[in-house]
């Protein structure tokens, strides 16, 4: 029975994981939440009894879930969205000692649209522009999503490009046409949308869209319980959901 | 036969016009475009030759086109968006002179959106968050388009407060979920898109979509004809097209 | 405290009631389901015990709940679906005796989506081709949806038509145009969607589309339990959620 | 200089396949219209003429077209839709002596999402249930459209099974749900619409739909003169627009 624990257990997500857990019959090692109170100690404590972490709280959480990762060396799916670049080089730094799965998006069709979007990038070329729209529920407080930025950086590697130097990110005003290249960003945030994206393709005269819709939180949970159950016996790195599913 | 003036003759717009004009067997009186040099003089020429004035430019060129208009004692019709408070200031000084339609889109199917958009803001209630998001071609320059503001004036009125203070523009960032009672803007380039529109009320588990799509320019220059035909004769003030379609 | 009993409360949409019931503070009188044998008599017996009652069964359990409802002279509302004329003259004889309200749709948001296709479908006129479109989940087994037939229903008000004689259903094969004034229906199954429609007005170069999405049953179930508690008390006759909700 | 002929010229594919052919610099060798009579002898002619002929015409008009082709050794690209088996077996036929391009659409967009369809059909397996639902003008009179078919073909090699065992087509009336593994159609007709095409994986609480809008003819007519120069030189045989854009 493979023992999990989770980071962020009193989130929605970490609701919605427990209720993954249970449903596929693993074990939940145990629960780490800001409110209880000394976080760095409780996450030590849960890694020790478990075989895989996994990490949907807050950016400030994650340098404990690392340390803890790294001192009982087991894995750590990390789900939390928001972080920086002082973020990802920590999570660089851990993945030397133990394998990490960063993902802005655990869901199956969501790494199915990052494949089919890297591909359209890289074959449909320049003269169709991109542009990622996403829409959440009002209480998300990061735009774009972590997942938009995903699917970005796909596009990004189709076609050939740095994402840093081409994103066109909170368009408003006048005077400046789209910049050739570009890949526009736009965020709707209202209700209790669970996650929608699409990445447009806009040619002359006709357009591709590739979209995904989560219905609910679930979805997001028991793709990340299999991926969190795949890390398990790998060696250190850097691993994606692509590889989780094989899709490379 | 009915005269009309285009100012912005030689924009795609203007285009549009000439060929709306001649399939709904009215006379073009003339075209003013910046390129030609003397936009004042050729105007106010233009607009003693017209029944009425259609003017699809570009801001700077709004203030001779309206007194030439009040010079000439023709009403117009003004579809140049990004528009600011002092042109829409010095519209209404012209209104008081001669009849005005100004608006941010001139097709049917918008005005009926509008239409719509307002009942079902006044009915839903502040418990459903609005989001408005448009896509317009990689040409245009201002954003959110004029009709995506036109929308949200109409959703405001509905719910019965000022648009000015609840605008929720360009999303971008971390740190700050939706504000309650905020109407969203997101706005979309690419390709050769003629503009969609769409209205989504998002509320518990459920959201109500709104849109508009125009296919091509054709539905603009057509319905602008039809408004401005419909002015000629009508007293001086401000007019809307839910007026020129009896929408109200 | 209101007394809800339910008829089908073993289905889905019965688990979501019991649900919605206990949300709202009120009182599960009791349930009937098929499985449990004897739905005569368990209907007549939870209706005796009832303020009001809920029947999402089948349509074949529907004379049964009429003739329950009536004999205990309590109101009730229908959200079974894939009636026929028989079962809708089944239903205008019960209302002859208690408050009815049968709808294909008990949510808030469709309700006001059938309000403003009605609307849109009276003023844009006829040379805007009206086409239906919904997405249910994969084991759904009739089509089009009630809530179509429903908006259909609105749209055939609007226009002043009688919708049986315009309605165009499953549409396959070569050789015939569309009709000029049919309404068109699609239907689209798969996965786990709790149920989108769109209603499209498709003009000559513009479309405008009216859509209402559910992110899962608890929102039909919310609604049905509001509309229920509205009928307790009202006179004999058929009533309609825009009623419910003072839509009209 | 390209020499190209147009069967179905007079129609609005032929009017569109003039102007992308002047657009592209080559040469209308001829036209042909089954309105001008002799259809048969028409086409021999302008097949001599040509480099290649493109036939946008009637499943009627197809063996004359064909018969001319390989009388006069040039390719042929056939975008004609409504083909039955027996079209399809002459077009095999013909392609034992000349090079042959038959294709519901010849957009660029169309070619892509093919390819993407077909992938994700491979990778997201069975318990993704697979819709495809499209949208033409009120004039179109074949459904579903040869491109909704083409994409079905994509989505059913990609899932290795044979589409004519699997398509689930006019879905209308009660008592049976989806069956497992169909390749659901559904088919808009309205307006103006060029076409778009949307092909929905509908998994457990979450999809993926990969759509293609084409806002006007120019699109299908630009892809199909550039695959038309592509066929000349070519060997006998049968080829796809997924080969003239490289795409495999």
């Amino acid at each position: 029975m493979t023992r999990i624990g989770i980071v962020g257990s009193a989130g929605q997500m970490g609701k919605a994981l427990k209720e993954a857990i249970a449903a596929a019959g693993h074990d939940l090692a145990g629960g780490v939440d800001q409110a209880d109170g000394d976080v760095a100690g409780r996450v030590q404590e849960v890694a020790r009894q478990s075989d895989v972490l996994v990490d949907f709280s807050a950016p400030d959480a994650l340098s404990a879930t690392l340390a803890a990762a790294v001192a009982a060396e087991v894995p750590v799916l990390i789900g939390t969205t928001g972080l920086d670049a002082a973020h990802l080089a920590a999570i660089d730094r851990a993945a030397s000692r133990i394998a990490v799965l960063q993902t802005g998006n655990t869901s199956l069709g969501v790494a199915m649209l990052a494949h089919v979007v890297r591909e359209t990038a890289a074959r449909l070329g320049p003269q169709f522009d991109i542009e990622i729209v996403e829409m959440h529920h009002r209480m998300k407080i990061d735009a774009p999503s972590g997942t938009a930025l995903l699917l970005a950086q796909a596009a990004a590697q189709g076609r050939g490009i740095a994402l840093a130097d081409h994103m066109e990110r909170g368009r408003d005003g006048s005077g400046a046409a789209r910049d050739r290249g570009a890949i526009g960003f736009a965020s709707l945030r209202g209700g209790t949308v669970a996650g929608e994206h699409s990445v447009i393709f806009a040619g002359d005269d006709e357009r591709v869209v590739l979209s995904h819709q989560a219905e609910n939180r679930m979805v997001f949970a028991r793709g990340a319980v299999r991926a969190a159950c795949w890390l398990i016996g790998k060696p250190p790195g850097r691993f994606t959901m692509a590889q989780v599913l094989d899709l490379q």
